[in-house]
């Protein structure tokens, strides 16, 4: 397989590198060209990935948002009218389901498929090979992605032939994974303020009912005091944003999502929005005058 | 050991039984006299729990609130009172911190043990004599109660030697508890507005980052269609009410948890007290006008 990687971040470059390591040839794209030099010596092409447009059989595109999305495929450099006939776009960013309908639409006017296949699993799934992909799209679309899906995903959930499917799933898994962050850092500063160390929080709650996927990865995080950015406080405006406004277009209410932005919000607001997630834990510490774990 | 246990509701009964199964001597005492009787069948003593006191060496006490808890204790027919010098009580009822340390210095005047000793697991566990128990009280406390604890816990978490830590890592693991029963019905029903039917929603967010062990425990029974109560609505208003007025007290802002109160008074409010939690959900629904399963 030909396949493109437009977007070398953390999650990109892992993709890219499980591409490499399962024979495919690769070429690699990011507005920073250290990481694209970094790929190529790591076996991608060192050809420009706009000139090789024409030969690939998929493009896989791992930018940061939406608006980036759109100008990859349809902006004034445009790749989805240089792609040949039937080749697949496979969008692994997290956008509304709205958008991704819109995407593939575009894409099947030139002829191009579309997997709309919002990813997760975090950096270190992403370079193993090993991420959890919640994919929809037509069947052809599914058949054209399947050898990058086999390269970059451990699990991938097949959510019908519509393409937006995948992006609601996202956004299902988002507004979870970022209200369980918040009520991470709400629960683990009250315990500060009821003589419950942040250790001690951390020893219990994982064996109790309190428990999630999100606390057991990002409390030691609190812990430890080190917020250096696995996943940044920044996506979280971004992701709730995308949730709360597909909420609101179907007049649906979600307090706890509402709130959990808020925090985070207020996160960004105090200059956090590059720290790691965990450092919504802050937002409520200064409320109240607490110090967390290697602070004061 | 003679031990007494007070409150033969699903969690007490389990905890009665667990003595009987590790071979000690158990009175046990209920409003409902079948449940005392149905004891008395698995081998519970059939005399009178009050006629008791003076020989138990502990006192378990499983009630539902800090009230009857003091009823129990220090009321009319006060318990406390009865019990002999260096005999120690139990209290597994999710109470304020504030409160047990009230009921440990109580007690302590009349030459009593106090352990403060909230408990985590469910009926199934109780049962089986495995729960997790959050304790904190003086050495002596904590020796008195060995054989209580060895006979139900898998799990014993030392918090000290102050009545009152045990209850505050109660009261944080029921806030992150409570909250995540409300951010998955808030999570299933947004996902029902976007397509997802619950079903999906089970098969994908028990592998993302998403799940929670309230998610993975409850989301079934939404799935199911089935409200029978494992732990009814009514508990949240309850354990969030002592987190909320504990957090207040302390000056502390705890934004997601009072969302989550609030959807759980809400259910409360429509009649469902008695469901299972899971039917937070239909607040949700109720709200935006969808059907879960089982419903129209």
């Amino acid at each position: 397989m030909k396949v493109g990687v437009v977007g070398l971040g953390s999650m990109g470059f892992g993709i890219a590198v499980s591409l490499l390591r399962a024979g495919n040839e690769v070429w690699g794209e990011d507005i920073n060209p250290a990481a694209v030099r970094r790929l190529q010596s790591q076996g991608a092409s060192s050809g420009n990935l706009a000139q090789a447009l024409p030969l690939l059989d998929a493009l896989v595109v791992v930018v940061l948002n939406g608006a980036q999305t759109e100008e990859v495929l349809f902006g004034e450099a445009g790749s989805v009218a240089a792609l040949r006939k039937g080749a697949v776009v496979i969008c692994c960013v997290t956008v509304a389901p709205d958008f991704a309908r819109q995407m593939a639409a575009r894409c099947e006017w030139f002829g191009v498929l579309y997997l709309d296949a919002p990813i997760s699993g975090g950096s270190v799934k992403a370079a193993a090979g090993k991420l959890s992909v919640m994919a929809s799209g037509v069947p052809a679309a599914f058949a054209a992605a399947q050898p990058v899906l086999q390269a970059t995903a451990e699990k991938v959930f097949d959510l019908g032939e519509h393409a937006g499917m995948g992006s609601a799933m996202k956004a299902v898994n988002q507004m979870l994974a970022g209200t369980h962050i918040a009520a991470m850092a709400e629960a683990i500063t009250f315990g500060l303020t009821q003589g419950i160390s942040a250790e001690t929080f951390l020893k219990v709650i994982p064996d109790c009912a309190g428990t999630s996927w999100m606390l057991e990865n990002r409390a030691p995080h609190i812990v430890a005091g080190n917020y250096t950015p696995h996943s940044a406080v920044d996506i979280w405006p971004k992701d709730l944003g995308i949730v709360l406004d597909a909420a609101q277009a179907a007049g649906f209410d979600a307090p706890l999502t509402t709130a959990a932005l808020t925090q985070f919000k207020a996160a960004s607001a105090m200059g956090l929005g590059r720290e790691d997630d965990a450092a919504v834990a802050k937002v409520y510490a200064r409320a109240s005058g607490l110090s967390l774990p290697g602070e004061g």
